[in-house]
């Protein structure tokens, strides 16, 4: 790699680009200036486009008819860098030890956008062109919900008309491993109120006259599920896609062992989940009802004698193809109404909601995919699902009618989010690589 | 009523001895010093006795062989007069409204208070002696837990040597009813932790794969009863003594609906309770298991879809006659353990214990109080037991080695706690005679 290559991600990395952060406001815009500076310096049209919160760096080629038009996305904000003290070097002073940049954002999503950029400016050096015609997109809110870029692609949809997108923003399953993400879970949300008395009760005085809104609330979210781990809402699995026989294969033969992963990143004494599944399957092929939060009562020190008049829980929904958010939720909430403990009352509201993705990797786009990866690394692609959403891509799809192609770089122990945050210069090289081999497999 | 016995309330009244603030330090113990000279005033022989708290005011007459010893307990604090805008007049100015005194404490307790020391006065002037050897301890941190009163009644347990304790802090079942309360509920506590991931966990990345801690403490909680409202831990029920034929009997003709009152002064949907039982017979004479808090994850508004390290639960049983609190807490913590989900750890703490009380309504000194209670509001006697704790009485018991009479002059609708406390003159002109009558039937 040329050691201006590495200046360009040094200084890049040098801006404290958080999204979260008002007093990091000017450093943002600066750091989206830079970033537009830099692809105007390779020769593409480039320009920072204000919205409501912080800029988009929208660039281009000159399109000519005739070429597939690749929409490339990525995002310039970081993380806060908190806790501090757990950095070995400042976040925002990159260094370089055995083979490995440590900064905020080196992996997520500095080092990925940069090995797209420096991918389209060799290629541009190479050929006096690229194969394609080219968006790129490259927004500073992602790490704050891109509640901007929705609107942003909504007003410039006829513009940025593409064939597909591109994004390096997601996982290898292992260090060397080219993987290719076709899936994604969806998401939506469900708030459940279950109330009893008027106001608390002393319990010495009521208890056992009147129901207990937190025993009926236990009892309630108890029927979610069965001992086996499976959903037990009615009609819950009805459209759930069943695995294929391919994907099943495909999975079994990665160079991970999914369980001893999940064991050793989360800490919990066993495995569990529905039963039938090994744990990558569960995370990436089947729906989940997940409570993320409960309370009621008195939760401090010691003890409060006391009947709460309410209780509360947050709930999500994992949704995979082809569950519907809203049908799953009315599911959801007839089978809460019908066992409902005696004696309270319940009220549902519901939350936000997020489809799942997937998209077939044996399309001709996936196949080029797929071939740009093996030329990259030089290895058998791995053809994997991710667990989590990531709504741009429901967008790129909804808005532009488009599929993506997710294609990251980082690899489970590059700390995104966290301190001590690395990236390989292996793959920035491997990402200029397949930066290179993805515009040239694309076009063909 | 004597026009000087009204003077003597609202001076009481007037003094703010809010014990659990210490801005009101002084006027406790103020307060304190009002109610010793008082008891000097009327010939006993006083002294307000300091303790790592606030004072506790002693007083007595000369005692002489072979009488009866009768210690009568109060508490001269009172609870803070909080929300202040809700009240009609101020809290610490009373006033005389259509035959109720309006004040902080009118009820809870220094008008009760006040009934003794004036039925004691009245006796004192009428017969120029006590027909009983007679201990007054009179309390200021009732309201805060009675920190200091065990320490004062072990120091002093020799020179306190009684045969009975007779205190006027609980309820009437009805307006113009004399009620003598026999029995009370004990109490015991125990905090349940479940965990399973070392840290919150992304319900995308990994839901699915592990249990939710949540969902399985829900799941846990939820065995606790069954759908009836029986506690379903085994050998929960096995020394509960039954309610005897006549208690249930006396009962259900008592001039009290407990399940319509129990509807209005809760607001609850529904009555629900263990099954076979009406609302007062689940109060006074049924244990539960109560889940008295809750708490793990996400609590805040909207949403965040997190798999939380842990989560917890606070319960506390309410036992009853022959209820062992550590046995309970061993039966309840084998439950949990037999039947906690896979995949997440338990741990459990044991909190306070308090024991249950019960003592026979119809022994020579139950007797003597129904006589007593007959003769001050001539009308038939009430004999009831209570859901809550008073764990004065268990020490009284525990350390004096007697048993207690339990002859509460307040109403349900006194407003104890609450704004706007009241206390009706005809039930401290029924408390004087009551006073005077229980010191006679005593001494027989």
């Amino acid at each position: 790699m040329r050691e201006n290559h590495l200046e360009d991600y040094f200084s890049f990395l040098r801006f404290p680009s958080v999204s979260t952060d008002n007093q990091f406001a000017s450093n943002v815009r600066e750091c989206a200036e830079w970033v537009s500076q830099k692809l105007a310096a390779i020769g593409l049209e480039s320009k920072v486009v204000s919205t409501a919160g912080h800029p988009i760096v929208w660039a281009r080629n000159e399109h000519r008819p005739g070429r597939r038009t690749v929409l490339i996305y990525g995002h310039y904000d970081v993380q806060p860098p908190d806790p501090l003290e757990l950095w070995d070097s400042p976040p925002f002073e990159p260094v370089l030890k055995e083979g490995y940049v440590f900064a905020r954002g080196a992996t997520d999503n500095k080092g990925q956008i940069l090995s797209h950029i420096i991918g389209i400016q060799e290629t541009m050096e190479q050929d006096h062109d690229l194969p394609v015609n080219l968006h790129l997109v490259i927004e500073g809110e992602e790490e704050i919900g891109s509640a901007n870029l929705g609107p942003f692609l909504s007003q410039n949809r006829d513009a940025l008309r593409s064939d597909v997108a591109v994004v390096s923003d997601t996982g290898m399953i292992a260090r060397g491993v080219p993987t290719l993400s076709y899936g994604l879970r969806g998401v939506t949300a469900l708030e459940v109120k279950v109330t009893g008395p008027k106001m608390d009760l002393h319990s010495g005085v009521f208890g056992g006259a009147v129901a207990n809104p937190i025993t009926a609330l236990a009892q309630l979210l108890a029927t979610l599920h069965d001992r086996e781990g499976r959903v037990a809402i009615a009609g819950f699995y009805d459209r759930v896609k069943p695995l294929e026989n391919w994907e099943r294969e495909a999975w079994r033969k990665l160079p991970v062992d999914g369980d001893k992963l999940v064991l050793k990143e989360t800490g919990v004494p066993e495995l569990f989940g529905e039963a039938g599944y090994n744990s990558l399957e569960r995370i990436w092929a089947r729906p989940t009802a997940e409570i993320n939060g409960i309370g009621g009562g008195y939760q401090g020190k010691g003890t409060k004698t006391v009947i709460a008049s309410h209780a509360i829980a947050k709930l999500t929904f994992r949704l995979v193809p082809e569950q519907e958010g809203n049908e799953i939720l009315e599911l959801a909430k007839t089978h809460l109404r019908k066992n409902l403990p005696k004696g309270v009352t319940l009220e549902m509201t519901n939350g936000h909601s997020g489809p799942w993705y997937l998209t077939d990797p044996h399309s001709a786009i996936g196949e080029a995919a797929q071939r740009a990866l093996r030329k990259a690394f030089n290895a058998n692609v791995a053809l994997i699902r991710e667990g989590g959403s990531i709504p741009i891509v429901s967008q790129f799809r909804s808005i532009l009618g488009i599929e993506t192609l997710l294609m990251g770089l980082a690899l489970a122990d590059c700390r995104a989010h966290s301190p001590n945050e690395n990236f390989p210069l292996e793959n920035l090289e491997g990402g200029i690589r397949l930066n290179k081999a993805i515009l040239h497999e694309l076009a063909r």
